[in-house]
């Protein structure tokens, strides 16, 4: 937690906020704050800067807080990922989160194992708490829109095409496709399939919806590792 | 498992080979391949190439193979990690493992915890089993080489100036940082700190070594995605 998320309710002035939960325990575990010690807080999809420590105690935090500066830019992508697995799911949701992702679709594929859809990992609250990791990680505040498309066809066809409209529109297949491009900071689309791929008939569903195949090279990447690679290589280095 | 890894030991002939273990299973159980199909197979340190299923029962297979390839080229890197907590270690060994890195060294720093240095994940063979991993998922047959250091200050001081002799140096460190350098086929030397980052002391002594410190833009990364990215960031595409 390289940053505080603090939500409205946890106001009790314009300029003070107090803290239970688990923030309070990861500052009494983690952090082990003076008072008068300052730590990195930010607004959930606000502003962010300093809270300095007014009290703290085993039962609550108080700190007053001054927000006065942006979160880091936002990656201009849309992300579409495979449905991973459960325990892969987990991380892949912190990761994109923290290196600034803020739209990302999780797509059904013919690989993708139907039980992966009935994960409790897949509730609205459970994907928001993976997210709210993600940024605190990174020093973050806005919170990515997660959608979920459990039938392939319908988001490919009905969808997909207007998601990429005027956008530089990828999809890593390592098959009959170029080098993934340089970085290039400009609105765009990244599809990953799942681990063993998106199969011949969903590439070329992808394809017609207006997506462009790219590769990594000769190494078949886990899709944990894919992710921060395409994205490292699509985007410069945010300043 | 995107190639199945051979050793000297599975050959029954010089293009034959008898396999059982972990490979058979995963062949039973993920290929699921007919006789006479063909499977990506590679030889420990050597050559890739392709293996004919001669026959598959429940208790053996047995193949013929051509190795006529060269596998992935390496990335001429020198990986140094703060030892990370075991979970990660797994994780970090296999993406290591398959994204091309051939020497590896695990150092201590004041942020690791001494009770991981103890983990039987450190032993030489359950490392090589997470590097096997890491190599059939990539494609390759090079098996990185681990090197354990338990002292930071005789490993900085004895050995590091020699490892960065020549060498692009780089530490990933946020702080009085230059922004990641573009890609560049070029020995290069990469130290990547624990969680919460090497201390003052650690740093200046890196320095000393002979590493210059870059970052990678605001965002604070996991060391299980601030690797991928660095690497992403500091080698061009292989071919």
């Amino acid at each position: 937690m390289n940053l505080i998320l603090l939500f409205d309710e946890d106001f009790i002035a314009p300029d003070r906020v107090r803290l239970h939960d688990r923030r309070l325990t990861h500052m009494l575990e983690v952090h082990k704050p003076e008072v008068g010690e300052q730590l990195r807080v930010g607004l959930l999809n606000g502003a962010i800067g300093l809270g300095r420590v007014l009290s703290l105690s085993a039962h609550e935090a108080e700190l007053q807080v001054e927000l006065d500066r942006e979160p880091p830019a936002p990656l201009p992508l849309t992300l579409i990922l495979a449905l991973p697995r459960p325990k892969m799911l987990k991380r892949t949701l912190q990761t994109v989160a923290t290196m600034g992702v803020k739209e990302l679709w999780l797509i059904n594929s013919y690989r993708v194992d139907k039980s992966y859809w009935s994960s409790p990992l897949l509730s609205e609250q459970s994907i928001r708490e993976h997210l709210l990791l993600g940024l605190e990680q990174a020093g973050d505040t806005h919170l990515p829109e997660v959608h979920l498309r459990k039938r392939f066809k319908p988001f490919v066809e009905d969808e997909l095409p207007a998601i990429c409209t005027g956008k530089r529109a990828l999809l890593a297949h390592p098959y009959n496709a170029s080098p993934c491009p340089a970085p290039a900071d400009e609105p765009t689309v990244l599809a990953v399939g799942p681990e063993g791929g998106f199969i011949q008939y969903e590439v070329e569903k992808m394809l017609e919806a207006g997506l462009s195949p790219i590769h990594l090279g000769p190494r078949i990447l886990r899709v944990e590792t894919a992710v921060p690679v395409l994205l490292a290589k699509l985007f410069p280095l945010p300043t």
